[in-house]
C-alpha cells in the first residue's frame, strides 16, 4: 500500500485544503454495509435522484442492472454525485440480474427485494444491523423482475396508509435509506469503510477532481519520487456525463 | 350530527362495499397531529409528489401558501390523491405567509421550519410527540422565506453525510413524514381523528367519489327521509384537475 499512499499525498497537493477536508469528512461517513441495486430503471430523473440520495446518506456502492433499459443520468437532478459513488454496471446479456445477484452474494450481501407483494417485512421492523444488505429496487412500471424476487432472501415493504399504495422510486429509495442508514449508525460501530477501501476511494476522488490527473501521475511516475509498485486500478465510476 | 350521519348512510349506498372498506381503513390511519405547509412551491411534480406522500403516510391536511408562484398539480404524479386530502390555500395577498402561520397557531400547531441553516434540530432527535407539528417546506430555489424562518418555533434538519447538501423537496418531505409519522404512531395513541372529524372527511370523500352526488343529495333532501338540520359545509379540496 506504500505506493497508493504516496500517490495520494502527491495528488492532494493539487486540491485546496477545504476540498481535502470535505473528502475526509465524507469518507468518515461512507459505508458499504448497505448498498443499492437498481434493476432496469428507465427514467433518468429517478436514477439520478437515487444517486443523490445515496451520496447524502453515505452509501458508496450502487449496482445498476440494465436489461431492457439503458441507464441514463439527468445532471440537473444528480448534481455531480455519480462521480463520488462506486457504480457497478451489469449490461452485457439479455438478463443481467442473475450475474448481479451472484456478484452481490460473492461480496457477502443478503438480497432484499423492495415490494409490497408476498411475505414482506415492514421497514419499521427490518433489522438492518443483522448483516450486510443489498436493497433491490425495480423499475417504474413493473417493479422487480421475477428473477430478482425469487432470488431475494427477504422482501421489504414501506408501510403505507393511504388510498395510493405506491411511491415513486426516488421517494422509496430515500425513505428506505434514511431509515436503514440511521438505524445502522445507531446499532453497529463497524459500518465504516476499511483503511484500504478509504484509500482506494480517495484516490478515485482525487483523480476525478484534478484536471489532467492522468498526465500529472505519469509525470510523477517518470520523476521517480515514489515506490515502484503501481497503484491498483480503482473501480471507476462511469460518469455518463 | 344526526343529519351528517344519515346523509353519510344515504350516500354510502352509491359506492361498493370494497370502496367503503378502503375509506374506513384509510380514515383509521389519518392524522391531523402532523401537517405539511408548502410555501411557494412552483414545480407541479414536486407539489404532486408531496400530496401523494401525505396520503401514503396518513397526513390529512396540507397548507399551501402561494406568494409569487401559483400552486399547480401534475396528475401523473399525484394520482388523484388531492381529492382525499384537506387542502388549505392562502393566496389572496402578496405575502400570505403571516396569515397561514396565524391560522396554524390558531389550530394549535407549533411551527417547524425545515432548513439546514441556523440552530437546527436533527430529524433523528426531533420530538414529534411533544406537540402538534406543522412542517414548513420552502420552494425549490430559495427555500423558506425570511418571514417563515423568523416565525418558526424550531428548525428541523435532515442529517446529510455526502458531498451534496440538499435534497429535492419531494424527497425531503418523504423522509421527514416517514420518520415523524412512524415515531408518532409508536409514541402516542391520540394521533387519530376525532369522531366528528372522521364524519366530516368521510362525507367529503363520498361526495367526491359519487357522480352527481349534488343531485342525489338534493333529491334526498326533497324526499325528506332525514333530519332538517343541514350538514356543515365540508372544507373542500380544490382539485385543480
Amino acid at each position: 500500500m506504500a505506493d497508493i499512499h504516496s500517490r495520494i499525498s502527491y495528488l492532494e497537493r493539487f486540491i485546496t485544503e477545504q476540498r481535502r477536508e470535505t473528502m475526509m469528512r465524507v469518507l468518515d461517513q461512507r459505508t458499504r454495509f448497505v448498498t443499492v441495486v437498481l434493476e432496469d430503471i428507465y427514467q433518468p430523473h429517478n436514477a439520478s435522484a437515487v444517486l443523490r440520495t445515496c451520496d447524502c446518506f453515505g452509501v458508496q456502492d450502487v449496482h445498476i442492472i440494465e436489461n431492457r433499459n439503458r441507464y441514463r443520468i439527468n445532471p440537473d437532478v444528480e448534481l455531480g454525485t455519480a462521480q463520488w459513488l462506486t457504480l457497478h454496471r451489469y449490461g452485457q446479456r439479455d438478463n443481467n440480474t442473475p450475474e448481479a445477484i451472484a456478484e452481490l452474494r460473492r461480496r457477502g450481501y443478503r438480497i432484499v427485494a423492495t415490494t409490497p407483494h408476498g411475505r414482506t417485512v415492514s421497514l419499521d421492523e427490518f433489522r438492518v444491523a443483522d448483516a450486510p444488505t443489498a436493497i433491490l429496487l425495480g423499475n417504474e412500471l413493473e417493479g422487480l423482475s421475477e428473477t430478482a424476487l425469487e432470488a431475494a432472501d427477504e422482501r421489504l415493504r414501506i408501510p403505507m396508509y393511504g388510498f395510493v399504495e405506491s411511491f415513486n422510486i426516488s421517494v422509496s429509495a430515500a425513505i428506505i435509506l434514511n431509515t436503514l442508514c440511521s438505524a445502522l449508525r445507531r446499532s453497529r460501530d463497524d459500518w465504516m469503510l476499511s483503511a484500504d477501501e478509504r484509500e482506494e476511494i480517495l484516490l478515485g476522488w482525487l483523480r476525478r477532481s484534478i484536471k489532467r490527473s492522468v498526465e500529472l501521475e505519469r509525470e510523477w511516475e517518470r520523476t521517480g519520487s515514489h515506490e515502484q509498485n503501481p497503484a491498483p486500478c480503482v473501480e471507476d465510476a462511469d460518469l455518463a456525463r
